[in-house]
């Protein structure tokens, strides 16, 4: 047994994933629980988090934990304003689990965890500012700005998915309209690859003639081995992404941009139409430099890793 | 005679405007020039600036100037990159202005310096952040987070008017498409004035029916005298302006939203259509702080005074 012990936890909506984290930002021991839903008691939620820390922590004394949380939390890293699939609501999280745990605890939202971490150390890591797109099955945002999570007057900065960028356009579950991330995630994905496949195509092999049964990862796995509909599909995805990215750029002209989750995982079929489409639709494109786009670095783990160092590094939050 | 001088200058397309600008931001003495133009020496625009900087010194001691240049500065505040107006290309203007002027030099983009003097004594002065939004012949912005300019890693953070609102959309100045200021300026403003008003209506008597006479002042005094059409015009503008601040603040989240330039002159007219267009397509605004939309408090000598205040604190630039 060594000295104390750095807790990162990325409380999910379905899963619970904890971990070690070193300063260095490896993750030493991990566990895992499903979370438990977003109707039960507060304290069951907290009983869960309890157990996983305490397993990571095996004995040791806890120093400090970080908590990624997948949804709202307001600009002091204080409350939980709202979480789709969490109960908690407007709820005092951070003190109430720091005195339970006698330990020091942060809290933010996911999307700035894990930008954080690529910021510090992963894809970002050289640069003094950087901006992570997470397409998963939504797509989040993080902006970090020398060093530092941009959190905004009241904790909702870097909610880029529901920047509009069709007035009109595709109806979000959000309530508003033409949202980037109902053109660039993995539900865009699915819908443009389940919409007018080929007969005897690869996409309909891989889900056996079943629309309902294709994932984001059969579709980038069908794209890589060549078939001609889910490129296309991967394609206008990535040159959605790079006409929001497009819009990040003029307004934060950051030093890079990095993009995570899992429709990443198709990697140059996504970010080569990405780049295109951003230095197509960027002001000046000619003469300036066009910030890289890079594939995060730290994997699914990014959240948790980026909460335990913001537990470590204890920064003001503003 | 009083101690050493202040001075601020909005170096712009048409004119050069400089003035004594004291700590409080009061400006004491003015001096205007017309801009030379850009296909002129460097060297002649310099001799201008000179005479303008000294004509405001009136024979006291210059302590410092700071420049609102209307163009691309690099993000350390040394070069001039590109000025469509003014013949500074790729120039290391600070450094040289400095030596010759034996005086501290601060130098930035004018609509950078506009949102500094905005947020340090203007409409946001009791915030800790703030997006400004110029809406003149085209659209300009400046983020100020913290007490700081983001200039970007390049410079060119706050080129708001040229994220894209409607992808494939008008055709912009900038080579692009869509671009905001395409939707949301004087010069949209007057596109959409110009076509289709009513024979016998003020705007038409006001242009002696001359669409080529109208101009966006009088689109405003036409609205606030009752004509439908300029009424209508000024709400499209209005709500151009509310979907564009809705993406800024999706990403952002600023304490305040300012809205300065020519059109805002209109008042209430622009301001409230583009608040009730921020509500209806900002993602959550039911549940979280939507930010205020001010009119901007300084006119149109902020830049000006943004820039001396920038040579006065001499804040580190990044």
């Amino acid at each position: 047994m060594t000295g104390p012990v750095w807790v990162g936890v990325d409380v999910g909506g379905t899963k619970i994933l904890a971990g070690e984290v070193g300063a260095d930002g490896a993750v030493r021991r991990t566990a895992v629980r499903p979370t438990p839903g977003r109707d039960v008691p507060v304290a069951w939620l907290e009983d869960v988090l309890t157990e996983a820390v305490l397993e990571v922590a095996d004995g040791r004394r806890l120093a400090g934990v970080g908590l990624a949380a997948a949804g709202f939390v307001d600009a002091d890293g204080e409350r939980v304003a709202f979480a789709p699939h969490l109960p908690w609501r407007d709820d005092p999280v951070r003190a109430r689990l720091a005195d339970r745990w006698g330990a020091r605890v942060a809290l933010d939202n996911d999307a700035n965890c894990a930008a954080f971490a690529e910021a510090e150390l992963g894809a970002a890591r050289q640069d003094s500012s950087a901006v992570l797109v997470t397409v998963g099955t939504g797509l989040g945002g993080g902006i970090v700005l020398d060093g530092r999570v941009l959190r905004g007057a009241g904790g909702m900065a870097g909610e880029l998915g529901h920047m509009t960028v069709v007035p009109d356009g595709l109806p979000c579950e959000c309530g508003g309209r033409g949202c980037w991330e109902q053109y660039c995630s993995g539900r865009a994905l699915l819908r443009l690859a389940r919409s007018g496949w080929g007969s005897g195509s690869l996409l309909e092999e891989l889900c056996d003639g079943d629309p309902a049964r294709l994932t984001g990862a059969l579709v980038s796995r069908a794209a890589a081995q060549g078939d001609d509909h889910a490129q296309r599909a991967l394609a206008d995805v990535g040159r959605w992404l790079g006409l929001g990215l497009a819009n990040v750029v003029a307004a934060l002209d950051p030093g890079c941009l990095v993009v995570g989750g899992g429709v990443s995982a198709a990697g140059e079929g996504l970010l080569d139409p990405a780049r295109r489409a951003l230095t197509a639709s960027l002001v000046g494109a000619a003469h300036r430099r066009v910030p890289p786009v890079r594939l995060a670095a730290l994997g699914a783990g990014a959240g948790m890793v980026g909460a335990a160092l913001l537990a470590r590094l204890d920064l003001p939050r503003r």
